[in-house]
């Protein structure tokens, strides 16, 4: 939908995953920490989150490709007009069949979670080839725009297909923070992105951007970088808050469960720093 | 050749080895899980598969190459004609050529079938090399052709590429299920791409194509999405098949060999559950 | 800075980060050869390199921004000119931002070295992810030159891109110390090619270059080609230099810890010995 | 040197290389089949092996770089003619730094082998790094030719390519010997090529090529795949003949080491028959 809100709705939307997954990534990784032996035995709750993000993800990727088709100047489900020979409102057909991706990558994520016979990891790999398409379909439907319009659009593919290669090599790379971080940083970028292509071509207030003007194209170049760094330093930020208050939290709470974890994270802390100076 | 069934042939046989892998691969995953200990020595029944699968690779390559020669606008073998100073239908030489790599692939295949020496996964590098070369020779024939011809043309390299890198990495990471379906979906893609290049450029009723009008481009790019869904729909859909009915089989049957299966299922079924668990 | 000193200030911080970088990457690789069993356990003082090499990328990078933004002809912090409606000295702005993202590697070293729970190797990340901003940056910001100049700026692009790919696999690929030795002869590379650049657009003496000549791009590109030899023989040499002093010295003190490390060392040297006939 | 000569040599020599290392390799694989506990220890042979390798590749690029420097023709190290204000032969100097390269792996591959704290695999990494920067020359001296001409070279960065990122693999991914034999099949497929290029571009007999006809460029396209093809068969013949003759040796001679090694490699063709079904 070409206006600001067009733009400001996925924005809203990968934003929040990206946050999500950040807070998700880190209570895995500080649980796989804090028990090592039993590491791969989660408990429900976790079993229970994935199950949210699953049904969030189809529930919100259907409600957009409803909307894509019956708001009031869409398609309508028509995808062909006889009488004027001309393909109906193609650009929201395509911002559906991207939707409709991501709705298959909560299927998959639903499907792994409640079968043991789904072969793991298929979650990651749908929603990274949810990216592509995305990519793809943005690749060719932003040529013959003017060239800021074109510029801004096409660094949107940086954070996306990025986005679809580190989540395809968290398929063969298993529990790396890094890595998945990365992921969720980059879908903080991608939703922060949006919302700059929102503001140049929507402007909610004063001028409009010149989109000829190299010298605009140059700051929003910049500018991308900017929100590379905005990116780092929220999901630097957010894993140290859900780190802190998580160990807060396992010192308030006194049960024997705990004190087992405390005996655990205490020899693990110990191979946490052989780990650290290992790097060096 | 230039006309509905040049690309339906070839469409239709990239469809049914599709399929044919995603069958095989199940087979083959739903073995070393219920054999554990002894998963790597196959029942013979499986080293059958294998000759019958690179035979008939061999099989059809051959057809192939005498189809594209002696058809009645053929070469006839002729490859540089003197009088005219001009060389004899490249375009069919060219699908000679494509057709010979994957019957080295498939001799591959029969001989790492048949011999101890040869180095394993060798069949997977050839069949990688084969798509290789295909993508290698419709990526120099597709130019100086009308824009949508191209396009839908060079939209048949993304299948084809990928499935190139796809097997190409089988070579090195083994017995990941999810890249061998994954590059099985890539095979049912190109199969039913052939197709819709036909359906689009051949119609077989209703008006032609405009080869030049931009819409048309649009909405074959999106329509290649589709396509890409409905694969992953089918490989899906033929998995569950062939996985419930072989659980139905070993049920069945309750010979000796099977109740031992059963109980190496068991113990790995809960292994299942931790490598499933694994992945939260 | 558009000088000859605007290209030698970068190069020597790159070439003295690419020495400093061979050097402490001999050190550690020979530490963990010379200590086996506790070889993750390292002495405080690399601890302190560490501290040293991240503190002074803050700073340099504090410098640099500070730099660009109040020099005579700098922005001064101003973004944006309402009067003439247009960007203040975008050039300045992109190297701040490219200081910045060095800056944040820095930091991202100083808290893995301080903290046990930053995860490991995310200074590689970080420095890797500085790289390709900076090449990012500079991508977009060649075109519209003379072709020698856009030529001789897009081949600094080789070293900044290889060099962040490089980085990226150490992140994966743990003490492999060709890889790491690589990396350093790309900054490496990278400095005495930035001092290349200022030599043929700023020349020091003698004529200036024909911007426009053919033969002139040939021989940078193979220029190009001998500042890497260089850059290989300049690791070559430091690293046998180092390694060279290193045994010296662990030979001359005779106290017990090096008694000790001696017998490591021999136990090791067989050790190695199997690792590089392993080679053959 | 532009001449038929001028590609015939060096295409004898990569000819001659890709057969030398496909023996090597068989040789080594071999040795490591049949001497599974003590693989890592080579007999003597294969180290002079090495060393024959890297002093010929030192030699002969040495002797390249004289014939390129002081052909008749040649710049006599001549670099900068002040008088006409150009560049000396730059060509020529262009092939020189090309042999510096492999000069350079020749001597990687002396150093590696002499002594054992040079890192293993060095000889692997610097032979890629000679064929990207051979890639990156030629990449760069296509341009501005005919067409024919420009695809005719342009064809030949494949091989060339491709060698270089299989080789840089072989640093990461160790004894495999289908990678390999690859990387030997890209030598020899490199070496025909060039004798391809000499036959177009200076044919010995019969008429010139027209160089602008797009039927040429079609043809030099498809024929690329079949010297590809003739090259895998070469590869896999002569891999056939060197085991073939190895295991007839190994079981003509009678003495305990043989016998041994025969029991050993029984116990190791189970553990291969394991391998091999493994693949299924």
């Amino acid at each position: 939908m070409a206006n600001f809100g067009g733009h400001a709705i996925p924005g809203s939307f990968f934003l929040l995953f990206g946050f999500w997954l950040t807070v998700k990534y880190i209570l895995f990784h500080n649980w796989r920490k804090s028990h090592p032996k039993v590491r791969h035995i989660l408990p429900p709750i976790f079993k229970r989150l994935n199950y949210a993000e699953g049904g969030l993800q189809v529930f919100a990727s259907f409600v957009g490709i409803m909307v894509e088709q019956f708001v009031v100047d869409g398609p309508h489900a028509h995808l062909y007009n006889k009488e004027s020979k001309s393909w109906v409102k193609l650009m929201n057909w395509q911002h559906s069949s991207m939707y409709l991706f991501f709705g298959i990558s909560g299927i998959a994520m639903l499907l792994r979670t409640s079968s043991k016979l789904v072969p793991a990891r298929i979650d990651r790999a749908a929603l990274s080839l949810a990216l592509f398409v995305e990519g793809f379909l943005f690749y060719f439907h932003v040529h013959a725009r003017p060239p800021l319009d074109a510029h801004i659009h096409s660094l949107l593919l940086f954070p996306v297909f990025a986005g679809s290669v580190s989540l395809m090599l968290e398929v063969f790379v298993r529990d790396n923070i890094l890595l998945e971080l990365f992921g969720a940083c980059l879908f903080i970028l991608q939703g922060s992105w949006f919302y700059q292509i929102g503001f140049v071509l929507y402007p909610l207030s004063g001028p409009e951007w010149d989109l000829n003007e190299h010298g605009n194209i140059m700051f929003v170049t910049m500018c991308f970088c900017w929100h590379l760094a905005v990116a780092l330093f929220l999901v630097a930020g957010t894993s140290f808050i859900v780190g802190f208050t998580l160990t807060r939290l396992s010192d308030r709470r006194g049960d024997i469960e705990i004190g087992m974890r405390n005996t655990l994270s205490k020899t693990n802390s110990e191979k946490a720093l052989l780990e650290e100076s290992e790097e060096e």
